[in-house]
This record gives structure tokens, C-alpha cells and sequence, in this order.
């Protein structure tokens, strides 16, 4: 296990009828800035219940922040914090609303362009923040991260800060996701995982352990989600799932990889593939070009989550990777780039941008624009 | 799912040679009492180590905290502490000189006898505190509880209070732990988990799939342990095995159980048994007696977590049980009573105190007395 430093202190308020509990989290003398998306909480009843138990507290709307956030709309946001000196945001919402939350909280205390802060990668200064989380998928809700577009140049980049204050997580508000927002949430927490497992072997038993927890139980639940969305103890794991998929609990002294998500942010920026259809799209190839270092736990995989007991290794290793796309595909999402008409011009581009930029990613740091170009050429 | 509210703020520093960021962790300004046990870290090297780290602070030390510390040495500290306008305490050593240190940081804020904080159970009040962790075992290290003794009466009873603001693992130091002490460790890392598992069946995929993980890393490590305790590898896994054991992450909208430790700390209470060894004695009493309550998650257990796939039902719980007692035997631990010449008279003694008490433990609150009569009987 290598030496590592862990904390997160977001409290996590979970459950039925949670909402209101907001009137005791958050200090009676802030000016709270409440962030929304595209107005689905008002037509699955969160917004009423957030209004409600915030009407003591003095509040400034922000609507539409988009799926994929964008800094072209983060600024407006940020223009507005300032002009109304809020001093504490409230996201309601998905990951989206929450990753541009965290930009927001950044943008109010900074002097410049928020962008910059995007370039630079980390921040230390932000205003508090929280969550009213509607959508398992991004984890966004107990983690330091976020991700920002800025659509004019087609780039999609990660920055680090603080945690969230809290977060509530209700799981009836998921009765009413359209299916592809599930599916694609339901990817995004299995590629979640698969990034901090499918990497060095060996590295510690139990945090194997709790990662094939995580993947075993989103296969048990995609089924059922499918069978019944109303189902609370199912949409419950789901949603406790991805929250536990991406907040450091699975990452203790293990290495990462994140090479299937930096490709697939480049899909989202360049052709609006959701994030989770974004990363299906990729896993089998960056998996088929680096079967051999990924091996051993390639064979692991096959071998405790999957429960492919039969063939040589080789055979395993192919089973578990054709599988796993299979799982992706019972999702009805898209697991080759043609299904969305990409074909080898944006592979070149990404490609060339990621030589161009020196890019090396994965657990070895071994994939490079050329190799990144094997991995898009093998899901064409 | 239960509804539930988790948060854990503690910082885990883990790693070889950790310990010298106590420098780094500490604020400079503060009056730190150091604490320790019988000076088992005089020989392995920790104790210099924590000197040289903390050279430039202001510190006072206190010695001699004992295994299941007692309130009647914990008085003395808390004098100390006041005397000397203590402002920030550092345990250094086991479950037990964290747990006394616990108390210690609430009765220098406490005016009055602080076995009143003891018997209330619970504190709003305490010093701020950290760890040097150096036993494996009670997960002290990132959690709220402590269990304290009072010798003259023989009593045993856990408070709850504030998390440490860290806790520094280092594996390296558990290579010079004692056989005994490792065993005792293991058993009770594996009844911490046991005690939020073995419950109500069907609450939670994920939580279930996380017991289970760390179970099945316990069943794995233990073996390897007796081999060789050198194994950096194998120790980092024991060591974090123990935090996540009980540190909240795994009982997240769970039900609970916790009979078997409150049967446990009577025993040790009364004739001195090592808190893991305690529990080994009585967990195959409690599964006997309360054997249909538990019967959908035994079964669960003897399937993903002991792979006993032949047999009935019936067989395969009374396997699972079975094997559990040959794993506490296989750690050279008693699983009866009478390996340590307790009889009927503790058994009685136990029993009528609980129903004095009308005590009822368990997650279904039917412990009573009388059903901890049946248990000692049946693991006599």
C-alpha cells in the first residue's frame, strides 16, 4: 500500500424526507445563492420542498446551469454572487449543477476570469458550499472536484477544492430520471470504480474488496432500476453507490488510472456524448490496448465481480471485456463511436492534441496521444 | 435504507514513516499532553520517534494508561492536564490509551468526576485530540467512542464525544505487536464488522458488500499474519481493516446489533479478558441463541463470505457458526468459558445485572437478561 493522507468531511443526510432538514444546515445569517439546472426539480417536487424549508432564509436564484457546465454561463453566475454578496451556494440539482456550484464558489472570491482557475487546476479559496444532490452518478456530491467546459473552444477540464458542507441525498427524487440519465449514471459510478481498481494488482485486499463491492451491487441493481424505478431500497444503493464510488473511500494507498475519462471528456466537449455514454464508449478499448499490463486484475475482475470460472486466461481476460461492454450495451447505451457518427477525424484530433500537449495518463503514465489514438481506433 | 447522517472528519495519515508529520499536524501554539501505555513503545521505536517530531513543541507527558483503561488512572491525567493548562491531547500506543485519552480531553473541560461523562454517555465538551496508532484493533482512531472501566465496581461502559483530528498508521510499528495482542486484534476487527452485518436482512447491497469485504480480507490476512509479521503488505491491510471496521462506513442506514461487546465487557470487566478474546467467547453463543432472527443474513454470510455452498439451510448456518469458532481458535483464542474457569456464578452474575438493569441489546432490542443467560449457557 502506498503512504496516503485522507480526509473528507462532508456530512452526508440521506433519506426519505431529508430536504428539510436544509433550514437546520445551513447558518441562519448567510445570503445563499440556490443553483439549478434546466427546471426538472420543478416537476418532481424538490424545488418546492428546498423553498420551503429555506423560506426563512434569505436566498438569490440562479437558473440554468447546463448539463456539462460551462464557464460562458458560470460567469453570469459569478457576475451575480458578487453583485448580491451571497456567502453561501446551494446546489440543487445533478453533478452538473454541482460541479459548476464549486466553480461559482471559487469565481466569487477570485479577482479575474474564473477560467483560470479551471487552467490552474486546484483552488484554496471558496465560499461554502452544499448539495441537494437529484441524480446518482458523478459523486460530485462528496468529493473535491469538478469539471468545466467552456464550449466556445470545445475544452472540458478538471479543478480541485474544497468539499461539499453536506450533502442530501433523498432517493425518491430519482423515481422520475429519464432512463438514459440512469444508464448513463449507472456507467459513470461503474467506470468510477474501475479507474481506481483496473490498475497496479496487489496493491491492498481490502481496497479490491470495496471496489468489487461497489461494481457487484450496480450489476445486482441495474436489472431491478430497470424493473421498477419506484423501488426505494434498489434506488437507494443506487444512489448510496455513487456517492461512495468517488469520494476517496476506494482510493486509499492504491494508484489511479483516469485515461478512459480524459478521453472521454474529450467525446463530451467535442460531440456532447453524456459523460457516462462517454466513458462505454472507451472502456473496452483501453482495456483491449493495455490487456497485458492490466492483466492480473483484469483476471481478478473476471474472477470475483464477474464470476467467469471457465477458460484459459486469455479467455477470461476477453470474457470479463466483452462483458463489461455487454453490461454497458443491456444500459442501452452506445459502447462504438460510429453509433454516434464519430469516426477517425476526431480520433486524430484527440490524438494529435493529447502529442501535442505531452499528455500522459493511466496508472503508468503510459498513455500518450499515440496510444490514445489504438484505444479510439479499437472501438471505432 | 434507514434514513441516517454520516459524517467523519478525522484525518488518516498512513504510511511508513508518518509519524514525522506530527510536526506538521499539530498547531505550533498549542500545550500538548502526550499519553501513553506501559512503554511498549520504548522497544519498537515509536517513542523516539514521536520526541523527535514534536522537539519543538510544548508537551507534557502522561504514562501508564492500561488495557481497558480505568477511570481511577484517567483522574489522574485529567488533574494533571489541568494543572499544567493542557490544550491539546496525543495518544500514542493502542485502542486503549486512545479511548482513556478520549475521556482525558473531556474531564480537563469538566468540572466535576468525569465517570459522570462515563455514565451519561455521551460529551458535547472536549479538547481537541489525535493518535499515534500502534495496535490494530478497536478503530478508536477514527471514531466518536470510547470504552472506559471502573475498577473498584468492575464496570465497563462506552461515551461518545468528538473524532480525532487525525490519526497517524504506520504498519511498520505493528511487526513488534505480541501474538496474543494480534489475535485479540483480528477477533476484534472481524465482531466490529460482525455487529453491523449480522442483522436485518436486505438493507443495504452496498453496506453488506462492504462487511463482507472486510471479512473476507480478515479471513485472508490472519494466516499470512502468523507467517510472517514483517509483511508490509499484509499489516497495511491489517491496520486499515481496523479503521474501517468502525468507523461508520459500513453501518450507513443500517440496524445494529452490538449484544455480543455488551456481553464481552462484562466478562472482561469481571475477570480481566482481553476485549477480542471476550468477544470470541460469546459471538457463537449470541448466533446459537438468536439463531432464526439472524437466520437470511447467516446464511448470506455462509455463502459470500465462508463459500459453504453444500448442505441445507440448516447445515449450512450451523457450518457458518461452526467455522467462525474454528476461525477465533484457529487466532490460539478460548471460544469457552470455561477456558477461563468461568462458570455459571459469572454467567448468573452477568444475567442478573442485566435484568436489574432491564437492559435489552441487540438490533431488535430482545437481549434481555435472561436471553444473555441462554447465550453464556450455550458457549459454557
Amino acid at each position: 500500500m502506498n503512504n496516503f493522507s485522507f480526509q473528507n468531511p462532508t456530512r452526508l443526510v440521506f433519506g426519505k424526507g431529508q430536504i428539510a432538514q436544509l433550514s437546520q444546515l445551513i447558518p441562519t445569517d448567510k445570503k445563499v445563492m440556490v443553483t439549478y439546472g434546466g427546471g426538472s426539480v420543478k416537476r418532481n417536487g424538490v424545488y418546492e420542498q428546498v423553498i420551503d424549508a429555506l423560506k426563512d432564509q434569505h436566498c438569490v436564484e440562479f437558473w440554468g446551469i447546463e448539463p456539462n457546465p460551462t464557464i460562458e454561463t458560470l460567469r453570469k453566475a459569478i457576475d451575480l454572487g458578487k453583485e448580491k454578496k451571497v456567502d453561501y451556494l446551494l446546489a440543487v440539482g445533478g453533478g452538473s449543477v454541482l460541479d459548476g456550484t464549486k466553480l461559482i464558489a471559487a469565481g466569487i472570491l477570485y479577482n479575474g476570469d474564473a477560467w483560470e482557475i479551471v487552467q490552474k487546476g486546484y483552488t484554496t479559496r471558496q465560499l461554502p458550499f452544499a448539495s441537494v444532490m437529484t441524480l446518482p452518478a458523478t459523486g460530485s456530491e462528496m468529493n473535491s472536484g469538478a469539471v468545466i467546459s467552456r464550449a466556445e473552444m470545445h475544452e472540458k477540464y478538471a479543478f480541485y477544492g474544497n468539499y461539499p458542507q453536506f450533502s442530501i441525498l433523498d432517493p425518491e427524487v430519482t423515481y422520475s430520471l429519464p432512463k438514459h440519465q440512469i444508464a448513463a449514471g449507472l456507467a459513470d459510478i461503474f467506470v468510477h470504480v474501475l479507474e481506481q481498481y483496473m490498475t497496479t494488482p496487489g496493491q491492498s485486499r481490502i481496497m479490491d474488496r470495496w471496489a468489487e463491492g461497489i461494481l457487484l451491487t450496480v450489476l445486482e441493481i441495474a436489472p431491478l432500476i430497470k424493473e421498477n424505478q419506484h423501488d426505494y431500497a434498489v434506488m437507494s444503493d443506487f444512489m448510496l453507490s455513487a456517492t461512495l464510488a468517488l469520494n476517496d473511500f476506494i482510493r486509499m494507498g492504491v494508484t489511479q488510472d483516469w485515461a478512459t475519462h480524459m478521453i472521454g471528456h474529450e467525446l463530451t466537449a467535442l460531440h456532447g456524448i453524456t459523460h457516462g455514454e462517454s466513458l462505454a464508449m472507451v472502456l473496452g478499448g483501453t482495456w483491449r490496448v493495455l490487456k497485458e499490463q492490466k492483466r492480473a486484475k483484469l483476471i481478478q475482475y473476471a474472477d470475483r465481480v464477474l464470476h467467469i470460472i471457465s477458460g484459459s486466461d486469455d479467455e477470461r481476460v476477453e470474457a470479463a471485456i466483452a462483458q463489461t461492454e455487454g453490461f454497458f450495451r443491456s444500459l442501452d447505451l452506445a459502447i462504438r463511436l460510429s453509433e454516434k457518427g464519430i469516426g477517425e477525424k476526431t480520433i486524430n484530433q484527440i490524438a494529435d492534441k493529447f502529442n501535442r500537449l505531452g499528455s500522459k495518463f493511466g496508472e503508468n503514465q503510459n498513455v500518450t496521444g499515440d496510444v490514445v489514438r489504438q484505444i479510439l481506433m479499437t472501438v471505432k
